[in-house]
């Protein structure tokens, strides 16, 4: 039975992930800032609709259950905007390893080592898998801010060099899509979305 | 590169998914109301989780793309109240069929087909594995509720009847989950959290 408690422990704990916001807006929502489990929710189905572009042999299984979860540490360590600096990128990662202890250490021990293990490879990219899933959860964005007149990017001063170097796990893991995402920075530079600096 | 096009018109469309809410809550997000696109990535990862109970031999993956999907139709025809009458709860389904059409139509045909075919599987319940997902997606709401001294049961008057009749995909396709639910129904009618009658 507490086999069964622990589960139950965890998967109501993932309720908090619903609380923790992003810098991205959604747009038929009033731009309502979204949050990371809706987000989360949302590239694992890019990942699927999106598999054919994948350069290397992948586990889409794997990248999908990688996408979920990879967002659950911000439970405890919150969301860093993508763009901020590296220094806080540093301390942030030391926050989410802790969580990552923390909340999958809610589960039982097969399970915790399980999710922690592929949070791992998702966070370090090792991987084709964690490679392809990264780039997934980069392009998002990239998605919606052309579809909201800049978004986040043009609301927050973000440049045009950034946005590529974000996204450059892309250049080897989806080649094709790669040359798409260098497409609509150049549009979304041309518009003033982004700084050309 | 129409086919490219067709798949990000897909992706963007997915965004309106967060903004279709439904009755129960987020209790660590001020008691706002859930949206169907969180609540898709909450009930994918307890299918994961709980995925050992499940009495017969089942595809996760399948399971969990079937939930990942299934609320899609909503950003077309709205979400209905599990315990609304029966009468509305056949309009809404010529509704779903019609928003499944046009929203998996927007894929290239390959990729709308095999989701179309995905998403009736699991509406109809004909599979192992439909039926588990029909369990899973109905039982988050009993531990949501649980968690939340009744929630959206207290809020709306719903009965135990309803519950149990609501959970039944239960009865068969996780008997030990089963167990658990009449349980936590039978706590909830003494707390006053579910009507008795």
């Amino acid at each position: 039975m507490e086999h069964f408690t622990q589960q139950v422990d965890f998967i109501l704990e993932l309720d908090r992930l619903k609380a923790v916001y992003r810098k991205t807006t959604v747009r038929d929502d009033n731009n309502r800032h979204e949050n990371s489990a809706e987000h989360s929710w949302h590239i694992a189905l890019l990942a699927q609709v999106l598999s054919e572009y994948a350069e290397h042999d992948i586990d889409l299984n794997r990248v999908v259950t990688m996408l979920l979860i990879h967002d659950i540490v911000e439970i405890d360590a919150g969301d860093m905007f993508a763009f901020a600096q590296q220094q806080d990128h540093e301390i942030q990662e030391q926050k989410e390893l802790a969580a990552a202890e923390r909340i999958f250490g809610l589960l039982p021990e097969t399970q915790k080592a399980i999710y922690l293990s592929l949070w791992l490879e998702f966070e370090q990219a090792t991987s084709h898998d964690a490679q392809f899933a990264k780039a997934i959860d980069r392009v998002l964005p990239v998605f919606q801010n052309m579809n909201n007149q800049g978004g986040s990017w043009l609301k927050h001063g973000v440049t045009k060099t950034q946005v590529i170097k974000r996204n450059e796990y892309m250049k080897t893991s989806g080649p094709k899509l790669w040359q798409y995402v260098l497409e609509q920075i150049d549009i979304a530079t041309q518009k003033g979305w982004l700084k050309d600096e």
